[in-house]
């Protein structure tokens, strides 16, 4: 692409960074921002480099937060016996998307993946061990994707579990609501068949 | 979407106003974002404030600039006496991009739309026309979109300029090279018969 202004190139430069957004589009993104008013630039341009100064790591749980400790955790009317193990934030906001959870979580900022180099240590794996006993854990939920290095943090983990009382879940697998049993793979097809719930479950959703 | 951070949730909500993007794509941006070094979303944040503070509009061919008048207008090597209509700045990138025009350009900032409450005293039209005595124009090569409000924009223009000498021309419409016949839709099909070019303009490409 050729620019006459090397302000828009660069702006078209720093917005094609991001994942998912090419030049061409990079390019809407700023001619659309060239049409606003300053202040509603500024207020996009203040509002993330506040986002990225101010935003900490909850101490409890590795959520994003405003504070020390996150809204989720400090709110004493959660569930502070139950904890979710999710990969990521947006597994988070995923989940609490769905107002049926009223548990903790704990993110692990990732999955063990040797081949990528990364290990139990880069992982939040050791403050989730501490937390069962101090905060006299009784569930731990893994939520993470159901594939080998997901498999494989969850066999970890409940290894390192070995010896607490906790009782470990996981959320369940199957046919989405609205999926067409003959575009289901086969895997998730046939593990829905040999964890078939007895239909009480199913009609008091 | 529920956030537990009012830092990540307003970042959310600015990159969610950006044409095309949801709620989804701006989450994974601004994660995206958060992981990065605080010095690269200082360079993302001050960038495109600074474009928007500083770029301006060239005097001349309404083209962005980031002086008064636009590098391709201030070069002296491109051929003063053709000019290329546009609709926006986005056109002037697309055309710049195949770095084979070497005239100047017009940008209308947009179309005749009477049903958008859009006449020509919106657009740039008044200024083009001056321009053609002005600067000795020989050539006008309308680049706009083939439909209503692209015809009307070059009828209108077509009818102000009558009386000068200025030689006016269109991009040629056609089958896209690459493109398949029986996937051209019947207008183009039509036109591109009907405006047949001698087999030699075709060779020498």
């Amino acid at each position: 692409m050729q620019f006459s202004s090397s302000l828009l190139e660069n702006a078209v430069i720093e917005f094609a960074k991001l994942p998912g957004i090419g030049k061409k589009t990079a390019l809407r993104l700023v001619l659309h921002l060239l049409k606003q008013d300053l202040s509603s630039v500024q207020g996009f341009s203040e509002t993330i480099l506040k986002m990225r100064q101010e935003i900490k790591y909850c101490q409890r749980c590795y959520n994003v937060s405003d504070a020390d400790t996150c809204s989720i955790c400090a709110n004493l009317s959660r569930k502070q016996e139950l904890i979710c193990v999710v990969e990521n934030i947006r597994d988070v906001v995923a989940i609490e998307s769905t107002q049926q959870y009223n548990g903790l979580y704990h993110v692990l900022g990732g999955l063990i993946s040797p081949l990528d180099g990364i290990g139990p240590s880069e992982l939040n794996i050791e403050a989730l061990v501490n937390r069962v006993p101090k905060e006299h854990t009784q569930e731990i939920i893994f939520a993470l994707n159901p594939n080998i290095q997901g498999d494989t943090t969850v066999y970890y983990i409940q290894k390192k579990l070995k010896g607490t009382n906790v009782k470990i879940t996981t959320i369940a697998r199957g046919i989405a609501f609205g999926g067409e049993l003959e575009y289901a793979d086969e895997m998730t097809l046939a593990r829905s068949i040999s964890n078939r719930q007895p239909i009480e479950n199913y009609m008091s959703k």
